[in-house]
Order: structure tokens, then C-alpha cells, then sequence
């Protein structure tokens, strides 16, 4: 049987430890090659580079493994590692594992999750993993045996097109971990966002900063899975039509008699 | 009767001819605070400044119209209008006029769109408007009474929480467009995006370009409406939850029995 292709990428730099630790994770399952930005590129969404050229630079290239950087954001990295590198379609796209948590409006604002949906544009099975700890030094152990069970489902059961997962894991102890939970998209925003300071010249500058609050989330959701010790599995998909209020937007008066 | 006070922003930066063409129809409607890039921030999706200081300029000043400028993206101008200049929520959000399209997945890479779901989020009411013509020198007159039928609709009506809406122009002379048409974000995919070059030193380098293909559309949806000659209003919501496919991924093996 031929091994699976799999494309790793994130959001938090090539050389980040949560690829580093995932990457070794996957090369069990396939053929592995890793093509990340180069720098951290935590909060950029699903931007792309459209102003300056895009660069490619090979790092390691062995049996089974090739790793690369780009100097763009994490879609532009998929969009490289499918046109420029493989040039084919990977069989399974993993992108993390993400220093922090990509769980309720999160995944809007994060790069790791941006790979995600571009691979799913793209019709490629794809998975985001998330550890809810920033710190650059974060213990992933714990997450391994999580990704062994979402991954081989995805390899055995596919995806449907068009849709993709977003996995958030607890930042706690292994044996505290409950298990798996699918379930839904939670609500929360972030709040008290500026650090507003002045430079040495006296002028003001700010720095994007802030806490996040969950809302009053169901137990059907991200926010509650994690609060209570489970692995979150969201479904996701790409249409942000609201299709509940087609017919409400319909009844307005938005053409002459 | 209080007039609302109006955010403007978009992602072609602040002296950009869509978002003067906007700036104008919306004094009519209330007192205005334009807040943008200062550069243009085409692609940037929901990206956000974590890594660099934000800086914000007033422009100019004078009754009932503010206009600044920042260096950030376009979600960073949301939440610097928001939390640093107006210091409270406005009454109403609108980005544009875009100078090209953002329907179907071209809203997932629009900085004009997330800068409307990032009003959304906030609970603001928020409408964003683009033009299916890329060009600086884009002619605008044709979206004028459209833009003045939905906003007319969106202050009366009101926005059900956590819905904005992507407004999407056709680029035709005026009187051949037939109508406002409420629909959904239609299917489509971005191909052969690369630009593949040798630099003087012989080095590749890629710019990130190519052509958007529409898929089979129905007749509901925002891909259709355009190509027939109709104004489509899609409205959207930042749950990216495919609640049809939970009950497929819980049937999955993912709990050790």
C-alpha cells in the first residue's frame, strides 16, 4: 500500500516546537514534508502575499522527509507546498501543533486554522491542532495520543469536501484528559485589547493585547469541552453564508415597486 | 433625532477612491469617523498586528467627519476606531467600496470583509461593498443608489446579532443592472496562482497571482447574481461550524471503548 503524502505546516515558524513535535508524530503515518513560514506569523489569518515575491528555502531533505520555509504567511505556505513543491494535491494536510488555543472566534484570527481551511478549499483532507498554552516551551506529550486517533480516522474514514477539523487540546495532564468531544463552534470575544503607552519621543503607540471572554457556552461546544477537560473537534466549513437569515434579509424593501 | 455615528473603513487604504466614493454617500447618513490602512491591504483576511506597535494619525478633522489613518490591517483599524478614537461602539460599520470582488471564498482573503465580520463580532452593525472592478481608477457611480437602498434597510431593520452582511456590485453601467438579489456565498476556487521568476542572481522567487474559477453555481447564489447582473447581498455569520457533518464525525471510533 503506498504511504500517504502529508503536508505539515502552522503558524508559529518552522523551527516552533509544536511543528517540531508533530512532524515526528506524522512521520509514522507517511511521507512527511514540512513547508512553514519562516517567522512566526501567530494572527494572520487567511492573509496572503499579493505585494512582495514569495521565496522558498529547502532545509532538510531526507528518505521520507523534506522540510521548507517560506517567507509568507501559513496559506501562502500551503498554496506553495501544492503548486511550487509537491506539485500535486497531499494526500492529508496537519497544520500545529499551535502554542495556544484556537478554540470559539479564535480560529478567525489564526494562521494554523487559515492553512487548515486553504487545504480544505483545496480539496485536501486537513486537520488544525492546538494546545491551549502559549508559551514557546509548552509540553505536547499529551496531545499525541489525541492526534494518533484523529488522524487515523481521517486517513480511514476521509472528510467530507469541503470541511475540516479544528482540534483544540486542554493544557493539562495527560491522565486529566476526559477524551474526545465533537462538538461546536463556542462564543466568546476578546476584550480590553490595547496597551496604550508613549514612546520616548511622547507620542502614543499601542500594542494588540487583551484577555478573552467565553460567553455562556452549551455543553455542546469548544469553550465547555475545554473547560471541562475534553479534546475539541470542530467540524468546519468555509461557507459563511448565514443561511437562517436568508429569509428574514429577503423581506426587506431592497427593490423599487 | 440623534444622527448615528458611522465607522468607515476598508482594505485599499484610506485615500483609496472606493472609500471616498463611501466616505461621501455616508455624510448624508450620520456623522462619520473614517478609520483605515494607510497602505493598501489587499489579501490580508483576518490578520492582526501581535508582533509591531500600532500607530494612529489623524487625518483631518471637521464637523461631523473624522478621517484617520493606522498601520495596521484592516480588523486593526476595527478594534483602534473601536476601543482608541471613538472609545465606544458606532451605530454602524461600513467597509469599501472594495476595488474588486469578494464573493464566493474571496471573502475568507478580503481585509474589507473582516474588517465587517470584525464589526460583527462587536456587535455592530456592519456592511461591507465591493465592486467587481480591480482597477484605482475604478468608476463607482453605478453603487451609489444601491449602497443608499441597504444601508436605508440595515438603519431601520437592524442586523440580527452576529450578522453582517457582503455586499458585491457588478461592474456594469448602472442602468443595466436589474436589481438586489439576497443569496449565498457561491463555489469557486483560485488556479495556476503562481508567477514562477529568476531573480538577476538566478534565484526562483513566486508572486501569488492567478485566476478565480467559479464552479457550477445555482441561481441562489452571490456567483450567479453578479455573472445575470444582479447586486448580491449574502448575509454572513462567523459561525464556521458545518452543524451538518456533527453527527457524521461523532459517529467516528474516536473514545477507546
Amino acid at each position: 500500500m503506498m504511504r500517504p503524502i502529508i503536508l505539515v505546516t502552522n503558524d508559529d515558524g518552522v523551527d516552533a516546537k509544536g511543528i517540531t513535535f508533530l512532524t515526528e508524530i506524522m512521520r509514522s503515518f507517511g511521507d512527511v514534508v514540512v513547508v512553514a513560514p519562516k517567522e512566526v506569523m501567530s494572527g494572520m489569518g487567511h492573509a496572503v502575499t499579493v505585494k512582495s515575491p514569495l521565496r522558498v528555502k529547502r532545509i532538510t531533505r531526507e528518505d521520507g522527509f523534506e522540510k521548507y520555509s517560506c517567507n509568507g504567511t501559513p496559506v501562502d505556505s500551503v498554496k506553495l507546498a501544492e503548486q511550487v513543491i509537491l506539485r500535486k494535491k497531499p494526500d492529508l494536510l496537519v497544520s500545529g501543533i499551535n502554542h495556544g488555543s484556537n478554540s470559539a472566534v479564535n480560529i478567525l484570527y489564526s494562521g494554523t486554522m487559515a492553512a487548515v481551511i486553504e487545504g480544505s478549499i483545496s480539496g485536501i483532507p486537513s486537520v488544525g491542532f492546538s494546545l491551549t498554552d502559549f508559551s514557546p516551551n509548552a509540553d505536547f506529550s499529551s496531545c499525541e495520543q489525541y492526534i494518533r486517533t484523529i488522524v487515523e480516522n481521517v486517513l480511514n474514514e476521509g472528510l467530507p469536501r469541503g470541511i475540516c477539523l479544528n482540534v483544540n487540546i486542554p493544557a493539562i495532564p495527560g491522565d486529566e484528559i476526559k477524551g474526545i468531544m465533537v462538538c461546536k463552534q463556542g462564543n466568546g470575544q476578546w476584550a480590553e485589547e490595547f496597551d496604550e503607552r508613549k514612546d520616548p519621543r511622547n507620542r502614543d503607540y499601542y500594542w494588540l493585547t487583551g484577555v478573552f471572554r467565553s460567553f455562556e457556552n452549551g455543553n455542546d461546544t469548544d469553550e465547555w469541552a475545554l473547560a471541562n477537560k475534553y479534546v475539541s473537534v470542530v467540524p468546519v466549513h468555509y461557507d459563511l453564508t448565514a443561511h437562517n437569515e436568508l429569509s428574514t434579509i429577503k423581506k426587506w424593501k431592497l427593490n423599487a415597486q
